[in-house]
């Protein structure tokens, strides 16, 4: 049977203990059971996982690599991510560096439904970065919010999401949030002739995110997002496929702070962000841009990048979306960083910049179009 | 209107840079917008978090408590998640210590349906600490994992579940494994005259965990174990208050480590393990025990324990549920350590004692009694 790996870093005094570690994992992760007391040859030799490489790292770290029967995980997402760090997230130090899935796992997983050129052809647009701005803050009653969407729309951008903390509350019902901007958003358009999409925020409890997916999707909606770390992303998974919804899906970064935050636990930012929620079907990541108010560095932000676009057979590139710490000064340094198929979000700095909403966001737009233009080569 | 609190440790430099971190850290989980760009009184001043308090700790960190105004959760998990840590998750160096829901929410979330006594009345088991090992390794037949089940019910465990890493494989369907385990377990329950709960792990992507935990309670289960971090907590809790489920739900820790692994990020181990998941209506909870494979420290332990039991208004108290490490040379330092009203789960530790399952566990069993009865005082 086919099998599938996964790259690890982990702490050890030398090679010798980190061979031992290698091999706990790799049984921690399958058998959870003394692997001596195994008398199954089958079991023993093909259900446990194998340590298939062990290299020393340049920081002093061990990088393992350990290859795991399919049948283990079958074709299920969460028990996939289950026996890739189930156990092992709650040992201290050992690190999730990178995954390579089977091509029945890829196919089972599916990935983006949309991707970039999915993303794209919906907006009409092909030779630039995209643009999006989120309305907030929470407390802004449904005909405020739409009265932003309808600003930022007629100042040409190309995405206007829901802030991630607008859900159900009681100042503006999830309902009639979504149907008030929808309309909003399709008076500017219709008055610009352009395709901006509005992007509603559909992270619920349980089963509800789908109800909510379908809900945005009946309203007219073009896109949807998630929290999936509040979801749990096999609820992002499972309404990006949905029939009924049929949506590009962006990611929300909310609570996932907890999968990368320690850089000896958890997961490298390369596969969670990239490899693990394309896995997952999102259309276009969300994350903190280096340089602002959070912590993430350039090389994360970097390795974010490469994970979004990096080959998993049958399994489509997904839109890193960078976001904080966006401003006028910095859109060219972004280009050169993040190439042309990103997403930038600005939220706080459009609002800085002019406050005429629309003027901003025509602004920014063009410096946008002038930068591309004059870097013809950026990709 | 009401507001829920909630206490965070923080890394600053001295009391000033702490109560600048934590007046951004209140303005970041509510507006995630520049505080001097809001007009509004209304959301200006009860919306957005409100720092209550902030005290240097012994660690060289501070302790702040921020209020949130119930509106900006609602009544809703996910929300309430995502205004107690959402983007602040991905900022180093805070972490979630301790939360307090308002009656609102604890009314809404609701919390445990079964409890202490409940499962206790399940069992008619009312003066020990409760027993419970799993099936397992993966890779065995269904015959296989239900002829362990009718060993370790034949010694009179309490709980038999199933391991975490069986989900619905090739060589354990989900639906024949239940039907085949239940059946099992129901034999040896006639002949022992006990009642002994076999616990199917009905962790799946997306709604597939409602699903299969509908199937389990038709099959007659009359308990399920969902590992939370991989379904997602508003899963776990919607198949808890499914009312065509109605079983006390044990929660497993596979990929919680994310949430608790780095001493100066996340949740602590009381607020996760203990509120958060007594919230999300966990009845017993697995954790690693100290002194075993795994890194918990005693007082980290000690820590989940209190959790599990720290006053809610309204909500129930949780079981709390060591494993890992347990054997029988350790018995009496678990019920000093963590009470009668705790469940513990020996795995590997119950093969090593005697290769007779049955015998070994009608060993532990009695040690179990014998120490109780040595210590009539343990609570």
């Amino acid at each position: 049977m086919a099998r599938f790996t996964v790259v690890y870093s982990l702490a050890a005094t030398d090679s010798a203990d980190a061979r031992k570690q290698a091999f706990d994992l790799a049984v921690e992760q399958t058998l959870e059971f003394p692997h001596d007391l195994v008398t199954d040859p089958h079991i023993r030799d093909e259900i446990v996982g194998r340590v298939e490489a062990l290299e020393p790292l340049p920081s002093g770290r061990f990088q393992v690599t350990v290859s795991y029967d399919e049948a283990t995980a079958g074709l299920e997402f969460t028990q996939f991510l289950n026996v890739v760090f189930g156990n092992t997230s709650l040992k201290p130090g050992v690190r999730v560096e990178s995954l390579a899935p089977t091509a029945a796992q890829t196919a089972a997983f599916r990935g983006p439904q949309f991707g970039v050129e999915g993303l794209r052809h919906l907006l009409g647009v092909h030779h630039r970065p995209l643009l999006c701005s989120a309305i907030k803050p929470m407390g802004l009653s449904v005909a405020s919010l739409a009265d932003l969407a309808h600003r930022f729309a007629l100042g040409g951008i190309d995405f206007i999401k829901d802030d991630h903390g607008l859900a159900d509350q009681a100042f503006s019902p999830f309902q009639q949030r979504i149907s008030a901007c929808m309309e909003a958003v399709r008076r500017a358009n219709l008055q610009t002739g352009r395709r901006c999409l509005y992007i509603p925020n559909v992270t619920a409890d349980g089963s509800q995110t789908l109800a909510r997916a379908r809900f945005a999707k009946q309203a007219g909606a073009a896109a949807i997002i998630i929290s999936g770390a509040l979801t749990g992303l096999s609820t992002l998974r499972e309404v990006a496929l949905d029939p009924q919804v049929g949506l590009p899906v962006f990611f929300h970064p909310a609570l996932s702070g907890c999968y990368t935050i320690s850089p000896t636990s958890g997961f490298s930012h390369f596969a969670f962000f990239g490899q693990l929620l394309r896995l997952a079907c999102a259309d276009a990541i969300i994350f903190p841009n280096f340089g602002g108010r959070f912590s993430f560095s350039r090389e994360e932000c970097a390795a974010i990048a490469a994970g979004c676009r990096s080959p998993i057979p049958a399994v489509r590139t997904a839109l890193p979306a960078p976001g904080g710490g966006l401003g006028f000064h910095n859109v060219r340094d972004l280009i050169n960083f993040y190439g042309r198929d990103a997403v930038f979000l600005m939220g706080g700095g459009l609002f800085r910049h002019n406050p005429d909403l629309t003027r901003s966001v025509a602004d920014l737009l063009q410096l946008v179009e002038d930068e591309v233009a004059a870097t013809p080569h950026a990709d």
